[in-house]
């Protein structure tokens, strides 16, 4: 085997084109051992191989600098540059993570989760390299995907201005995580069926340099292609057509199922597990699907993650022109969004707490400030939701909770949440935001308020005396616990409370606990800095109430395990306890 | 004179084409008065008066909806919509807001003070339409200068996937707020060249229509084209070639200093008043062009607002390859400074409170999760900074400070300024932003630290006892006068502390204060939630120490008095001390 004695790209530049497509073939077996066991990104991966093992035969890596966008390409390039084990071996799967990370390699200069970033970050190093006075080629990697993003197109733009060598590798799949959407996609189109010579150039249009490689995995033509750029002394696009998959038929047939996929048989392509029962993913698209039938006027939007909420192909085509995916380019969604319900019409917008940081500005500016009643859900916000230092969902309470006008709500159940929701849709007040519950689906039987427009009430589900427990959204459940504990170890019974509004405090309720409690206690799955506990802290900063805010320190942390994190965080009942009694 | 009698829309479709062009003389007449008076965007308002009298005379507002990017062309229409006593009467400029307002007429749909929004805003707008089975046009307005912002590129993007009308016009002065800067203008100008005819069309590589309008001064041509596209039933661009500052040949003879100008003298084009001696931004100016005359691995950067830190033509001509304006694209410009900070170089980036707002996402994945060394200036943020509604500085402390891995500091005077920031551009370890002060420049003669690596140490500038004093950044001078008063007062005096750092607690001086202190003030020029103060009082929570946290209340207030807001929220001596003595 080839890859056996390759551990950095000078040992590639050993082998001749022959064996480099071999090699091609070893690394895809080697990503079918990684995904068919733990899951990841499969079919950029799959198709990007013959693209990376050119690269790292034409340029000279780490002294030339090659950014991957969004990391979802990077898996040959790991495996090139020392990192085969975590492909190879099964025990070495956790010793290499999914992405780009420098902490693992001087092959890597940037640990990157987020699509769109990869031209501006390598721009950056051009220029770094050039303010130096240093030499090397900066090869920026995006797939067409990611192209839809704003980032992406600023980079694009000012890339044109730059005055250097800069080269932009456009891996052109024709595919994002589901279909592309956006008009430039056309272009992509017009440009791979004209073999890049359609005068209308979208590239050329923004004003860079362009050249084009019909068979994207084809190991010759792409070394031409790369030989022909490097060193080159201005910016220019090296448009390469791939196949998104290649090399397993079950990918290339059902490429949206095979951007991701979780550990499945290689025989079959069938999942190894299967998962089981009901979701929030599912109750949510449930819920949509059939208040849209219902109500023309309600309209979905996603941004390239439909499936994030359930809806895939086929519900997408069920909901029909009530359903947008706009493709990769969230601060759009949010204004469209805006716009959509400032006339009058009721839309919502589903993405991840993760991807919800492209959109501050717009939350803040074309949402909040003009009042517009839309309705936003944030999926995986939590500390149970994607773990890897990319993704993480910790830090939306901060982000959405600090900006005026807009409702934050944290359910604690599923009726509680779709109560929530059928009332965001239905109001025409305020911009809603909806902290999508996490991790296993918890019921009530209790009834749940329908109504929420009489902002920031609190609710008492248990009245007790001397200590209350403010649990907040998913860690409303440890607030339990901690309640139950509190009366079995003392006999006394804490009050136990259910925020449910992340934006503001229910004053009179707080006030009044100060008549028979000492402590308050809040908990919030998220990062404690800027987040909910420390408002209830300066509420009673002034008064005798002692107060003990429990969340997670401030910190980016990588695929870590959750009862590890909650243990060094204090959040265990044990130590809640401990701490209050 | 027409405007007399011209009060909405309706009266302006009376007139007929000669009479519209004595109209444009009118409302440049208006706009004159008030900008001579009281200042404003003046070059694109001057530029489009055209273009908006021939809208209003092909379009029926309000049932057709116009959407103006980021306002800054909205002067025009705002006259021939109801509000021409903002710009006639000398005593009523207050009474019409700079920027488009719902709040102030039907035919505003958004209140806009940011770049790049309308063309998603209006999507939004037509989809709302659709999805309510209603009737009408949606325009969204467009500069050449917004084109470059990610959001406008999104938005055109799926623009070019909608079914239905949706007119975008692109008003294309040739300039941003400075000159454009980016790939896209080179098409433009070849668009311009070539009367909208060349084959390589940006707009139609983006899969849009597109119609091109060569004098968008002229009204008969521009009636014409707006006639043409009046209920299409597919998206289509009108580009068309207006003169920035058309009337006025100061304006037209320097675009850069006439794209907004403080109240002037209108034979001369002088400047009424004369700004008088030192600003931080002159002083930032000056410790930057000398900083890189001595070091060629300092760069600065801008987002289409150089002058914003003394940047000027000369300044900038001076400082050659060093600096770089990226045009309107603050998520470019992090990722940029951070690849150039990881590649050995030392990049600074200064761009208003306001528009950091744009980049929450590209400060935490694309700098702070790669630990890069770039230095960040947030300027205006601040109280004193801009009071209008969409540029307000107060959620910076927010938005910024509960990121991890970045260091947020707050310098209280020009010295201590002069030395974070050397400090900043010198060490390699974190990503540093810092809060420049606001308002009158302050000097200290203490000497002031030089070295900021040991994080978090704040700063006892008197040592008392009972009350201590914690005043951060601008509010550090407020903090003094109270502990002055509380002297005065109480004959005993408190301690005061000068923070420094934003992003992290000084625990051994908060712990060591419980000795002796009964009572911790905090203050903080922005908004309470989710900012400095509450962490404070978090820390206190299970203590016995009395906190106090003093900002402003979460909301956007819109042109407001400092003082007046200042005492709303309760922040003078007086009530400070009133609290808690």
């Amino acid at each position: 085997m080839y890859l056996d004695v390759i551990n950095s790209p000078d040992d590639l530049k050993k082998l001749n084109v022959e064996e480099l497509s071999d090699l091609a073939g070893e690394i895809r077996a080697a990503m079918m051992n990684r995904l068919s066991n733990i899951g990841g990104h499969f079919g950029s991966n799959f198709g990007i191989v013959e693209a990376t093992i050119a690269m790292h035969y034409v340029f000279n890596s780490p002294v030339d600098k090659i950014v991957f966008d969004v990391s979802h390409q990077c898996y040959p390039h790991k495996i090139l540059t020392g990192r085969k084990h975590g492909y190879l071996d099964n025990n070495s799967f956790d010793k290499v993570s999914g992405f780009t990370n420098p902490d693992e390699s001087e092959h890597d200069m940037f640990n990157i989760g987020h699509t769109s970033t990869s031209v501006s970050l390598a721009l950056g190093l051009a220029r770094g390299r050039d303010l130096r006075k240093a030499e090397g080629n900066v090869i920026a990697v995006i797939g067409d995907g990611s192209l839809s993003g704003g980032e992406a197109f600023e980079g694009l733009d000012c890339a044109a201005e730059f005055e250097g060598n800069f080269i932009i590798v456009v891996n052109d799949n024709d595919m994002s995580i589901a279909e592309n959407h956006g008009g430039i996609y056309k272009n992509l189109r017009k440009l791979r069926e004209s073999n890049g010579m359609c005068e209308c150039n979208l590239f050329r249009a923004m004003g860079l340099d362009y050249i084009y490689v019909a068979n994207g995995n084809d190991i010759p033509s792409l070394i031409k292609a790369f030989e022909e750029v490097r060193d080159i002394t201005h910016p220019i696009v090296v448009h390469i057509n791939t196949l998104k998959g290649k090399g397993y038929s079950y990918a290339t047939e059902n490429k949206e199922e095979w951007h991701w996929h979780s550990p499945f048989d290689v025989e079959t392509g069938k999942n190894r597990y299967t998962s089981s029962g009901e979701s929030y993913d599912g109750i949510t698209n449930e819920y949509l699907m059939a208040k849209m039938k219902n109500d023309e006027k309600v309209t979905v939007v996603t941004a390239s993650l439909p499936t994030n909420i359930g809806f895939t192909e086929d519900k997408r085509r069920e909901a029909g022109r009530q359903f947008i995916d706009v493709g990769i380019a969230e601060e759009h969604a949010i204004a469209f969004v805006s716009g959509i319900a400032k006339n009058g019409a009721k839309p919502v917008f589903a993405t991840h707490s993760t991807f919800m940081q492209r959109t501050f500005d717009q939350l803040s500016h074309d949402l909040c400030i003009n009042k517009s009643p839309a309705t936003i859900l944030v999926n995986t916000a939590s500390v149970y939701g994607m773990n890897d230092i990319g993704h993480l969902g910790i830090y939306d309470i901060p982000l959405i909770s600090n900006i005026p006008e807009i409702v934050y709500l944290a359910p604690t159940n599923a009726e509680e949440y779709l109560a929530m929701l059928e009332w965001s849709i239905e109001q025409t007040a305020h911009p809603v935001a909806i902290r999508m519950p996490c991790g296993k689906v918890m019921h009530t039987d209790k009834e749940v308020d329908k109504d929420y427009s009489d902002l920031n009430r609190y609710r008492m589900d248990m009245s007790g005396c001397d200590v209350a427990i403010i649990g907040l959204g998913n860690f409303y459940h440890i607030g339990k616990e901690v309640a139950e504990a509190i009366r079995k170890k003392t006999g006394i019974a804490p009050t136990l409370i259910n925020p449910r509004y992340i934006t503001g405090l229910d004053k009179e309720m707080l006030e009044s606990l100060k008549k028979n409690h000492k402590t308050v206690i809040t908990l919030e799955d998220g990062i404690l800095d800027g987040g909910f506990g420390q408002k209830i802290a300066s509420f009673y900063g002034p008064s005798d109430m002692k107060v003990y805010n429990y969340g997670l320190k401030k910190e980016f942390v990588d695929r870590y395990d959750v009862s590890e994190l909650l243990d060094e965080n204090g959040i265990t009942v044990d130590k809640i306890l401990s701490d209050i009694l």
